[in-house]
């Protein structure tokens, strides 16, 4: 029930946008004007240009760091312009802004509600075509941490646009997934959860190497490369002293395959 | 009137020391100990090494975006430890603080206000001939913002260093300007106003290369350079799911064409 | 005496996680919900990965811009789930949260106490043995600057590790040290004191090249590499208008002579 939603002031920013230019200063200058009270939180704003299904994984795995009643400002935005919609979705208690591209698949729930955000109700009139985080999000998200606006004054309810990714299945003696993410450290990080495999010693196979599990970065030898659990709770690949992502050539969409110590390499 | 600046408490900052190091972050801590209760706003810290013009545009187009009676930190500064002077100016409700050199051409206007920060009279001794910014523009963005010292307490009036650029000009059937900055995305923003040409088909050309204007990123072809109005208001040159800066081999100084639909290409 | 820290409610953080992931701003959702009035301050997050004694260096020279009670989160940590302790330190005032791997050597004096914190006397249960500057550092951090704990909580005084490094040595005519960091710029930060040599003429060599020291970078010829003293002060190399670091082919670890003008080249 959107009437669950009580703002609890926080609101974190996640985008493309990079901090070279003053794009994500000037998020937060309209943030600060219409929700001067906020606590104002970066998540990243580092996201590789456009990659919608990298934010979407992010988000999915960091939101629930911050307390209910937060507002969560996602901007990856091909689209911004055209005809997509603007929605916002309440979710376990969270509040997530985006453009509907599927950024919010991972945080949307059987119970979770979603809006058209339709601006000209709202009396926003974007004074541009290519910054909307600025015009639209931020508005709207300042308005619900502040409780300027309510949830479901926002617009008609939603369909929304839902990533189709292949998702990590589960086979005899293993797992097979994909890398989802490439962090700072060249690690990757894939969308096999780590509960699937955690009672068993496993090998796991990224093309044509091999690799054994570790429990931690420090149990692997110098410049190997190892599966263990990431902290995001599914399985990782990385290599010590190094990166992943370079020493064994893969990166998001690379698949990943865990096997059971005693079963047959694939 | 310097007597109409009502501080907002909020300080935002604008440099080119990156965040590989711990400088902005010793700022923050500056701004902290002398303004405890000001909001710190980070505009941006990725300004290319001394590039005192591409600092200057973007904040005249980004510091409207915050409050007035906000105080800006600007800190580009090539000529740190010479002679040059500290300012400070006042105009459209804001203050500016930064070294004498241009940074703060962009918001002049016929009644700013430009006083010069005198750092004996202010009790201050910088601790170094390197890092102003942390002995000198900090804590005197601090005492204005914290409203400790008012702008007319620094110093005596002064004639500020403008930058001599060339302004963007119309002409017949167009427009000639030059790109002032590259984004995050490659896309090259020009000092073209969007308003000059807005009601109008619009071609752009640069050097070579003849591009069609659209409203939006997403009316481009793939990988298709196209002119459009930035967020700025002003003219940009994009690539649509690429770089225009690389694909068109261009940059900061780059000459930018505007022609009216139906004019002789130049 | 640990009875003597009085948190101010400042709490940096210092790590080597990088912008591109959301890590840093989880590490920020933890410390809001432990402490949510604290003030909370980026001092990098771009240490090279793993590299312990630049962590250690611009720690040492960046935390008394801080004020006192503040509480330093101090995170880059290869031993991540191995058998390595966790840390607190109180060092003139200020506490730091760190893995026992020198990282704090910097702030270590002669005074200074030392705990090891107990994750399970304090009921830290760490969700990840990947993370533990979001499960064990970041919780403790709060605590601490919000006064939930005191800093004699947090387990038995405990020995730190120190590093092991080469100090510099003043010598007849002059001094040897070495180069501790880059920073954004190229510049070369030495750890030779600035006040060594700071009433003679110097000169600087760094391998084959003899370089002329001057009082700011303006005094430097267009493209050429001086010694001066750097805002950390301690002597720097640094080009003007340019990257020591490239133009030299030196990096952490180059050796740097200072003489005395007049001196015989070494």
């Amino acid at each position: 029930m959107s009437a669950g939603f009580e703002p609890s002031g926080v609101i974190t920013l996640l985008t493309d946008f990079g901090l070279r230019d003053p794009f994500v200063g000037i998020l937060h200058g309209v943030l600060l004007r219409e929700a001067p009270r906020a606590q104002r939180i970066d998540l990243t704003h580092a996201i590789p240009a456009q990659a919608v299904s990298v934010a979407a994984f992010y988000l999915q795995h960091a939101f629930h760091w911050f307390p209910p009643g937060s507002v969560h400002l996602c901007v990856v935005d091909p689209g911004v312009g055209s005809a997509r919609a603007a929605i916002a979705v309440l979710s376990r208690g969270h509040v997530f802004v985006a453009p509907d591209n599927g950024l919010l698949s991972g945080v949307l729930t059987a119970s979770s509600e979603v809006r058209r955000v339709e601006t000209e109700r709202l009396g926003l009139t974007p004074a541009s075509r290519t910054f909307h985080g600025r015009d639209v999000f931020a508005p709207v998200a300042a308005w619900l941490a502040s409780g300027q606006r309510r949830f479901d004054e926002l617009g008609e309810p939603h369909q929304p646009q839902v990533l189709q990714l292949n998702e990590p299945k589960r086979r005899e003696n293993g797992a097979v997934g994909q890398v989802r993410a490439v962090d700072h450290f060249g690690n990757l990080i894939t969308d096999l959860p780590g509960a699937w495999l955690s009672d068993v010693q496993v090998h796991a196979s990224l093309g044509e190497q091999r690799l054994r599990s570790v429990g931690t970065y420090a149990e692997a030898l110098p410049g190997e490369c190892v599966a263990l659990r990431s902290s995001f709770e599914t399985w990782e690949i990385a290599q010590r002293d190094g990166s992943a992502a370079a020493a064994l050539g893969a990166g998001v969409g690379s698949v990943v395959e865990l096997h059971a110590a005693g079963a047959q390499a694939l």
